[in-house]
């Protein structure tokens, strides 16, 4: 095991614009018990790293503070003591903490999936954070089932295209909002079943389209604006998820409406999550969500890949809202 | 089965004060297929029957629209057809969705529970709504588990009193608000572990009872004031569950703070539930609720009894507060 020297990575220097972004070298991290060390294919880049390298989102205790960075796909590089399951050279993606824009993370080996043989490694690298969140969120937590409804905020999003896919796979109706026609569009060629333009009459559009019954589930990665439109258009027994409040966190609730349909709202993080939840997860997607990907049902959806020393480029087009799927970095 | 005639009831002439319920003559009612007619010894008054009174509450389909009340105790009297497990004397108690206050009510056989032996049927009209409310929010739909902590606002209602002693039984540790310095008082009596007054510092109160980390659950009977309080004082993965709203409905929620605790609130309701919703309730509430009146471990609070012809009265206690446990209308 090289367990000494240094990797390249890129750090955050203070909190900031994009421009607080670089590649630079820093420490190989070393696995601990139950611990896989992975040289990493790609990087994936999510909102929440927007907000750490603005100093609003600080990675959990146990994680590099200063590389940003939560998932990874690669290839298992070096065991930690008390690893039984994988091997070096096993290709490998997960979710992490933090500290995954570099060449080589750490993670506890429970928390990973295996790369089904039919995906590339740089397919791989667009799945763990977006196909975990929204399995996670839609259907272990809020209990998705088939034949139900499920109504999608910001459907061109990361999360947004995973969860219309794991959907229709479960047998589930989609529909989905963006403010941007050609992610709609987009997005009813991935699956979706109706697309709904993100403008003030989204919540009649919902309830037309389901008979006045509105939806049992709501996926939301926009927030606060669109609270009074979800309280209209939740089913009786309706469920919703919060994942996401890019537009805002605030809103007005009325808990009269709540009780009437019995509805439930629910803030989700996998990031703060500790090993055995996420250990939980990682074994319930590999056994419902990872056989979906060699079977076609569902497809890692990538915009664009940057090299290492353009991840501020990568930052600036999230911010601008510019991408439909995820943005990688891959290393080498 | 005498199945015509009629019989005395507490009706509603229009929406209004108090004043417009009055003792009449009413149909005596016929019970239908799986369903038994009970000789009420005692309605329940839930604050709901205000609502109902003033015109904001209408009965659900299928149920009466001018007789209020959700909850009896009694003796069975009549079986429709396909009724197994009860027979004529039986003595039972059971939720409603309206058409208590009357002599007789009809009501489907597998949503009543039998009175234990130990208890007569004055003491049995104390229970349904208020341990089955109790039960189902925090125990059936929120999980409340051994170990964990409960709070209860308005601790000295009549579900709030349910809910002291139910989660005592379970092993969890209560913390209760309330305005009333006097019902903290008898709230601690039956077993209520923290006597916290419903005063500005409430929330801060809640955080230094448990150091900090906020409670499990919320049983929540006061509304959208004590909002920011609740989303102080929830702890990681908490979950909160409205049950009523009589301070207010409309409230500012933070859906970042949510996801940070990667908290829930549920609202909920009894009332508008189908036959096979309640009778599944009923169901768990004999399995692990009833057995607690026999040992001891629960008891039904009686704040005082009123006579048929005295309902108006009964209303006017509930709307000034000034009940501790439950007003029953007692017939014969």
């Amino acid at each position: 095991m090289e367990d000494t020297g240094s990797m390249q990575a890129v750090l955050m220097r203070g909190a900031g614009p994009p421009e607080v972004l670089s590649l630079q070298s820093a420490p190989m991290p070393m696995p601990g018990a139950g611990e896989i060390r992975v040289q990493v294919t790609t990087s994936g880049v999510n909102r929440a790293d927007l907000l750490q390298r603005m100093g609003r989102y600080p990675a959990p205790k146990g994680w590099p503070t200063d590389i940003p960075g939560l998932e990874f796909s690669g290839v298992v590089d070096a065991l930690g003591p008390d690893v039984e399951r994988w091997q070096e050279g096993d290709r490998v993606m997960g979710i992490l903490g933090g500290g995954g824009y570099a060449q080589y993370v750490t993670t506890h080996g429970a928390t990973v999936v295996p790369v089904p043989d039919s995906l590339d490694l740089e397919q791989a690298g667009a799945i763990p954070e977006v196909f975990m969140t929204a399995f996670d969120a839609a259907v272990m937590q809020m209990g998705l089932r088939s034949g139900e409804t499920l109504l999608i905020h910001a459907v061109g999003s990361g999360v947004g295209t995973a969860a219309v896919q794991i959907a229709k796979a479960l047998g589930a109706r989609t529909l989905g909002t963006s403010r941007t026609p050609a992610k709609l569009e987009r997005a009813a060629a991935l699956g979706l079943d109706h697309a709904i333009p993100g403008d003030a009459a989204w919540p009649e559009r919902v309830l037309e389209l389901t008979a006045g019954g509105g939806v049992d589930v709501i996926l939301d990665l926009v927030g606060g604006p669109y609270l009074e439109g979800n309280q209209r258009v939740v089913a009786v027994q309706g469920r919703h998820v919060v994942v996401g409040v890019p537009a805002g966190a605030v809103a007005s609730i009325d808990l009269r409406a709540m009780m009437g349909r019995r509805a439930t709202i629910k803030g989700t993080v996998l990031r703060a999550r500790g090993v055995e939840e996420k250990a939980a997860l990682a074994k319930a997607f590999e056994e419902r969500i990872l056989p979906l990907f060699p079977s076609g049902e569902a497809s890692p959806v990538i915009d664009r890949i940057f090299s290492p020393d353009q991840a501020a480029d990568a930052h600036r087009v999230m911010e601008a809202n510019a991408n439909f799927g995820k943005l990688l970095i891959r290393w080498a």
